[in-house]
């Protein structure tokens, strides 16, 4: 049983942490939070051992009557690997302390790709963070590109991928967050940061990705072209994708026109907070042209990189084949769909 | 064992659908729909026996692989109550065709008031449906206000509420709904039809309501006064409502700030779909001034009014109290945060 | 001739400058502005004299290829009145410099009530304004809620206004300014500050008010709820409003139905900049149950302040009556729809 | 003189309207409408003839006590050229009545391309329109991306364009359209219909778009990508495209990030409507790798194919250049910012 800790308990952290909770070979120490606000409560409702993230908030925490069962060193004295899903760039600075107390640990997409030993998804890179005592899941558009370039490459051959994101302004709950009836270029240089994050996990990929922000919550869309080395049938693409297990093709039968509907569709089916672990592309926006893929996907940025958080701790902490590890922690969550 | 059908099962239907099912005093047998779609799917995947609502589309469905049990008089011939949740003005069309079979039918809000022998709330009209072979469920502004203003009427008298909708523009998986951009008076003229329908389960509570659509699809917002005949503290005012089972109140200290961090807590403490069936009250903005009250409070749309339909299926065919019915239909929900 | 200076040209900044320039009395001497942005240019195009705000900042504006006439000081030494359209708060900052330069202060409604001798509308407080050194125009909702109190309180008495707010998100240009997807009580606390701030140039008017805030840019919508102390038809109240110069009402002939085709009008009525000076209400709206009238009307939050600025420089330093300033300035604009 | 009328006084009629009137060779002989509304109200007040669409109409615009100066087939008696700006399919209806008064007839994107005799942008088929009875000016995306690819296809050869569109969901006065919330693929299939309507124009050119829809009104974006025959760098591009007189480059010092401070600009600028007849590309998102060039543009859709209907007029009635005919244009309307 490897014993892991969640340090930052927002939008991923609480999702990595009830994945966790969920693996048949992994125990949830604990989740370490900065503010005891209705998200601290929540842990607490769930059973999870909560610690304070900063010792001087002790009295806040019980002021909120919220049981504490220690700081964050009480946690990381505990575990095997901490999963720090802290805001962007708040986890280069907790690095230190995770060495000091000897812990693996697993950062997040916000964190530059230097945060860690390896920059991971689970069909890109599982081997690379065997070895590793930091690795860094890559961020939700990140994962998302690789997951659909990984196969696309084994087969055809990726000449030249070129994406345009239309990414969600803001997280759901995140009401500070625009823009309102505008899609800004978000940066408005082009080529964006994504395509060389992509390279962290894919280095051999040649990828362009241009960027906006769009008025919307609930997933980012990408509208996606690759040049690949060979002429395949858009049918040929389609079974080679449908293959991948953290791949959802959208019937055309399903009606499904956008973020609405999938989001439906995964609370119809069940799905806990609705999320759309996989990437969910358009099965009828598949088309070929001469060399040339078009599609479009969506990323619940919210949930993509909770599975790879997963198998990210099995390669560091276990010698599971990269394909059992994918499909333990796809059968505990329940991904597919 | 009340044996129970739904027909229509859209953004209402499989809710009810689901809330029967996990009631221990009824049965469901199974639900009704008209196109094969993604929802038709889910329902089968629940394990719901599904009946097509048009018998000259027993074709698509088979088409779809989507295996049915029957058609709608198939179903009807199964139940003691038909739960109608088609769309608005559907209902009045299929109620002959309920009486054909005998069957008790519970309808939804988007019918006329006369669609049925009373209006429902399980808190102002539990009694007034208990000889009632058919019952409308009121819409879902219309059992947020009537949650809200029974208390207040009874402890305080309500001498006149005013009340302004700020409606959501249409449900999450509706993308052919506006506006963008926009607050619209709709209808433009005041007041609008909510308060006569408020009056459809609170007759003597004289209420104005004034309606506006927003480019939102969470939840409407309610900012709502009431003139009391008493001047009681916005602290009573908290405690007589708190002790109400389905109204929320959103604690200050939570930092819940509008309807998209409600549905992050609601997906926090597991609801299924993010439901909210409780009106969500801010605490913070209950206030007094004389005899007047404030407040703002939010209702979910899509969930509200699912509890009621719930007790109006045992209202019309049990002779448990209302206390009882509602205790039972909480705990079997889990509707209380 | 009155020599006015504008010290910050943002949205309100711009419009007080050109209205200021359409005046027959008054003369606009300049603009004093901080960042040599694209807003910076156009007020070179106008053939507006440029003034750096601050003097550390000169090569910032060179190095734009931006004439400077000089700095703020040089500014304040040429005019008798400044209208300071500072972000909310810099204003109570700058006003010891205007004194110091003695010169008259305009100031905007984002400040406190106390940065000036006299809160102002041409509709209430044009006599206040006389001898005053500093005036502030209050902003632009209380703007709006006071054009309409005030005839309705001679005509009738208001006995109590309820109004909920529901407020733009951001001006159109304001990308970094939420919610999306959510309409947010702001404050939570009811009532808001806008009651009060009514209070300083109506003060003897009851009113509470609501407020929140919405995914739109273009204008404030509110839903008006008043007692009044008589019990007038609709019509009449309908025929009171309409003779209000800075209020439109709506015909319902028009199928105008909310903010973006308002926008619509007024640039088909060849508005600069779209601007609607008037409290724009839906005449279909405006309904009297008893002595409760009840209507919706929008306010342009960049625009319906603007004439206000000229009266309130009009009122300080001149002894045109009240009638024929506004006259003036509603002529030089084109108010009056 | 070139006599013309409007057949239709919508978003695009009203533009093309008083584009007309502002040519010094040509005279506005009337507009033609359907319904008396304040569209209809505001051609009056600008002094245009009005003409009723429909002869069963009249007692409408009677009513609403709007004069008109006759009905359609008076107005087609009276001009050289008919512009029809009717809704998408309408102009088809009407082109047989065009030709049997034997006017010439401009027709708008919304209509197939078999509508007329030539499909048209001043920048690719002035010189196709000259011996047409019929011309069809494309729609505001493909006008966007002609524009665009004219110069590029002449200056390096354009070996393939992809083309990823982000169009507005409805214009700013729609307020029944979507979506809300949502970013939805339109058509789901790729490529969209918009590459083969770029092909009427600029037959050789070699283009894939691929479409979505999203919940803002003022502008369309365009994130682009150009394989090209050559490889250029970024100040090269610039400088070519600089040089075009309907396209403007945002500097990067100009502080706008998106359709917001766009039109912003534009109305600062003095423009009427805050029109943006310019395809308006970021300079700074103009970027080169290898022969690969990127760039973001945002196109007015309500303005763009105004000063094109204006050129289309020319072509057919004169024998005018096309340098002329665009200066010609330019000057009268303000193009070029
Ligand atoms: N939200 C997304 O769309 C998304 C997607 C993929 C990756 N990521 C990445 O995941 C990471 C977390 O993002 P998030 O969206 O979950 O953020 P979040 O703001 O939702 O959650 C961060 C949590 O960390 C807590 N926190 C803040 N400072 C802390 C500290 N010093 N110690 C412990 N806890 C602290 C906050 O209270 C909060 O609960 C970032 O690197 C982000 O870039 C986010
Ligand atoms: N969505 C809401 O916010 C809401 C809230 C409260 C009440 N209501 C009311 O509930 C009712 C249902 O609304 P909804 O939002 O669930 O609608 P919906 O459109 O989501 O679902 C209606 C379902 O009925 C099916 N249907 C259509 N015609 C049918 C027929 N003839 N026979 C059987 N099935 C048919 C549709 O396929 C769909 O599955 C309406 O009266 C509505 O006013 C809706
Ligand atoms: N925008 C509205 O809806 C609105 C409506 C009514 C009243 N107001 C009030 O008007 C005032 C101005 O608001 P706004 O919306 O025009 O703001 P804005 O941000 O659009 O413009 C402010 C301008 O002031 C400049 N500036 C900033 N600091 C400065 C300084 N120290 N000296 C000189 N210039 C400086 C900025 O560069 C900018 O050009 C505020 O008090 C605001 O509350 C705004
Ligand atoms: N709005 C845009 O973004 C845009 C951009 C480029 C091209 N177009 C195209 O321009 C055309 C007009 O579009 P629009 O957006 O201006 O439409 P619109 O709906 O704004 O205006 C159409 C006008 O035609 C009138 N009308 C309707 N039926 C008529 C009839 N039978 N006879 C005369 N008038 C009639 C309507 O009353 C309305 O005033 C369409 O082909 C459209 O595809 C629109």
């Amino acid at each position: 049983m490897t014993r892991v800790g969640v340090n930052g308990y927002g939008t991923i952290g609480k999702r990595v942490a009830d994945a966790v909770a969920a693996q048949p070979d992994m125990v949830l120490r604990g989740v370490a939070k900065r503010s005891p606000n209705h998200e601290a409560d929540s842990a607490v409702q769930r059973g999870y051992a909560l610690y304070a993230a900063d010792s001087d908030r002790l009295g806040e925490f019980e002021h909120a009557g919220l049981p504490l069962a220690g700081t964050l060193p009480d946690l990381l004295d505990s575990v095997d690997v901490i999963v720090d899903c802290c805001p962007a760039g708040v986890g280069a600075r907790n690095r230190e302390r995770y060495a000091s107390h000897d812990v693996r640990a697993v950062f997040q997409g916000g964190e530059a790709a230097n945060v860690a030993d390896a920059s991971f998804t689970a069909r890109t890179s599982f081997e690379t963070a065997r070895d590793a005592d930091t690795v860094r899941v890559v961020s939700c558009n990140t994962t998302g590109l690789a997951r659909l370039l990984a196969p696309l490459d084994e087969a055809y051959g990726v000449e030249k991928a070129r994406v345009t994101l239309v990414r969600r302004g803001g997280d759901p709950a995140q009401t500070d967050r625009g823009p309102i009836n505008d899609i800004v270029p978000d940066p408005a240089t082009v080529p964006s940061h994504h395509g060389p994050d992509v390279r962290t996990v894919l280095p051999e990929v040649d990828i362009d990705t241009a960027a906006l922000k769009a008025p919307v919550t609930a997933m980012h869309t990408h509208s996606v072209n690759v040049s690949l080395g060979a002429a395949p049938t858009a049918d040929e693409v389609r079974e080679l994708l449908a293959r991948e297990s953290r791949l959802f093709l959208i019937p055309e039968v399903a009606g499904i026109d956008g973020a609405g509907k999938l989001k439906e569709y995964a609370l119809d089916c069940g799905r806990p907070r609705g999320d759309l672990w996989e990437n969910c592309l358009w099965a009828e926006s598949i088309s070929v042209s001469g060399t040339d893929l078009y599609l479009f996907q969506n990323v619940h940025q919210e949930a993509d990189v909770v599975p790879e958080n997963i198998d990210a701790i099995r390669a560091m902490t276990t010698d599971i084949p990269v394909d059992e590890s994918v499909t333990r922690t796809n059968e505990a969550l329940g991904v597919g769909l």
